[in-house]
Order: structure tokens, then sequence, then C-alpha cells
């Protein structure tokens, strides 16, 4: 245990505090003072530490996540247990009629269970910016649709290029975890872009220059 | 102000608190024991209940923002104020420089500074993206760009549909808060929408029908 902690460079309390929450597997004991760890106890200590870290989960929605990449389940039972734990638990009574309308028309066609905690989700951001006094006035909703359809489009394409449910199931919850912050970065690069390319530019922008230009 | 109280269902020494930290403006004293409140105080309430709740921003960012809404500088700075209120707040050396190569490969051709919030933490996504064994096979990194890219145009077309330098700060401070929470929602939904068309429905999903079908 002493060599796992020094290679992921995690203490060694926590990684027993790991076990005991059954976030990390045991280790095959084969003396009664030596254990086995390998590389996929070094794996999945990377793994905690994304789920706690970038994707802010608690300790036991944690559990729940690695416990649906552990089972037999198909890949799409680890979907719903990854977008569980990352979601709030909201249900139709905590969103107003007109936000789930307003939502179900931006995804048209779309085949989605109404309890999907992201239905849910989006139906809430509607209502908060309607109390907020802000009106759709340039397809907003519509247009995120767009965009959150490209995004899912991309994520399944890069489960399916996995080999196996483990490793389709590991990459569905770091794609779950990760690609949120992923898009929320990069549209804020894009938004300097854009606001640039509509405004005259700030005095100290003036040094940016377009990526990949020399 | 118990009226202020009534109206915005917020207590009275939360208004007060508000006052104290900046985030709410003072009232127009009247007379000694009155003071005159109106719609904008109602609406910014509402605006800080967003930022805190929704936005998740700690008291001393929420007046960073809303300070930012209140000063006469140009739309950008607010959405500069915004995005740095909203982001972690990394350095170049918080990330790797391959990280940083595969983001602005990714956003060729995009106006962005170096230190843009966004791009940095785009960076740090990839590099966890690595650090967990994954490798980008299916083109993630550029299709979530291009899905950055339409929920900009969508921001910056929302803001140009208001009338005024207040009103356009106000709609960057709300898409800026909300539009991450909108995009994270509609994606797990389309996640649900996308697997469903590639893989055999799982038992309970057979009720759910296309939205917009009868």
């Amino acid at each position: 245990m002493s060599e796992l902690s020094a290679v992921s460079g995690t203490p060694t309390a926590t990684i027993k505090f790991y076990q005991r929450e059954g976030l990390l597997p045991p280790s095959d004991k084969t003396a009664p003072n030596q254990a086995d760890y390998g590389p996929a106890h070094v794996a999945r200590l990377q793994l905690i530490r994304a789920l706690l870290g970038v994707g802010k989960l608690s300790i036991a929605a944690a559990a729940e996540v690695i416990g649906s990449i552990d089972s037999a389940e198909p890949v799409l039972y680890t979907f719903e247990a990854a977008q569980n734990a990352l979601s709030e638990h909201l249900d139709e009574s905590d969103v107003t009629p007109d936000a789930l309308a307003i939502v179900d028309a931006a995804t048209t066609g779309w085949r989605v269970s109404p309890g999907n905690p992201g239905r849910l989700a989006a139906a809430r951001v509607v209502d908060t910016f309607g109390a907020l006094g802000q009106a759709d006035e340039a397809g907003w909703f519509d247009r995120y649709a767009a965009a959150a359809l490209l995004a899912a489009e991309a994520d399944l394409d890069e489960i399916a290029s996995r080999s196996g449910r483990d490793a389709q199931a590991e990459t569905v919850v770091v794609g779950t975890v990760l690609g949120d912050a992923l898009f929320s970065g990069l549209r804020r690069a894009a938004q300097e872009h854009v606001s640039s390319g509509r405004h005259p530019a700030p005095p100290h922008a003036a040094s940016t220059r377009p990526n990949g230009a020399s």
C-alpha cells in the first residue's frame, strides 16, 4: 500500500478511507502484511480524484458512479447513474409547466423520458431566466439545444470508440463529469472570440491574435 | 423595507446583509424611518438569488459581478468580470503546455487572450482527461469547441437584442451564470435521445416518445 501511495501521490490514510467507503476495491491479500495493487488501482485513484475534484461529487455520489462502472449492467445504466449523481434531484413539481413546455419545444423530436434529470434541470433554468425578467428574443433555448445535441453526439461517438463494456462505462463517467467543465471553458473562450469580432477590442486585448496564426 | 421583504420573499435581515455587502444599493431615504424601494430593488434581489443559487457564487464574487453591471464600463468588461467570478483562478503554470496546445488547436482561428479563464479551464480538463488514461479518438475536443461557438453566438445575439448598456450588462451576467446550467441539462437530455437511437431501449424507457409527437 505504501507503494500505491507513492505512485499515485495519495496518502495511505486516504486510500484506506476510499476502501472503507467502497470507492476503491480491496487488494488481493497475498500475505498478512502484503497486499497486491496493480495499475488498475492507480487508475481508479485518478478517477476518484477527478470525480471529487473537477466533478465536485460527494463521496456517496462518487461511490454510486463507481459502482455503476463495476457492475455488469449495460452502459446505458452507467449513463443514468452518472447523470443522477451529477444532477440535483428535481421532480416535475419543482418547475413550472410553462418551463417544461419551453424545454420540450426546444428539444422537439428528441426521445427523452419525462424524469430525465437534464430535462428538469433545463426547465429550472428557464424558470430562473423568466424570474429575472429575461425574455428569449434570439432563440437562446433552441440554439443551446442544438449545441447540446452536437456535444451528446460527440460523447456517444467517443464512447463507441472504446473496446469493451468496462472501458465504455469508464468513458461514460469521465465524459459526463468532464464534459460540462470542458464546454463551460470553451464557451468562455468563444465568448471572447465572438465579442471581439463584433465590438471594438478593449486596449488590453491588442496583443491577442487568432489561434493558429503566426 | 418590510414591503420589499414581503414582495420579494426575502427576510429583512437578509436584505440588510446584502446592503452591507454592497450587493443591493441603498434606498433613497425619504424620511428617518421611511425608505423608498422600487421594482429595481425587487429585480436586483432576484438576480442576487440566482447568482448565489444556480450560479453558486460566493458573496464576494456576486458583489464583483453586480459591481460590473452598475459600473459605466463597456459591456465587454462585464463579460470579463462575470467570467472571472465564475471561473477558478488558474494560470498557465496550472496546466501543461500540451493541454494548452490541444485547446488552441481545437479553437484555431479564435481570437482569445492567453489568460482567458475559459482557455485555462479547458486545458485543465484536457490534462485531467489524459491523466485518466482517456484518448480523444472521435474528435471530442474539436466538436465541443464547435458546440461552444454555437452557444457563444447565441449568447451574443441575445445580448445584442437588449436595448441599452444596463440591460445588456444584466443579460451578460444572467447568460454567463445560467448558460452553463442550461447546456448541462440539455446535454443530459440529448445523451438519452442519442443513445436511445443507437442502443436498444432499456425496459423503463418504453413509455418515452419523441417530444412534439402526439
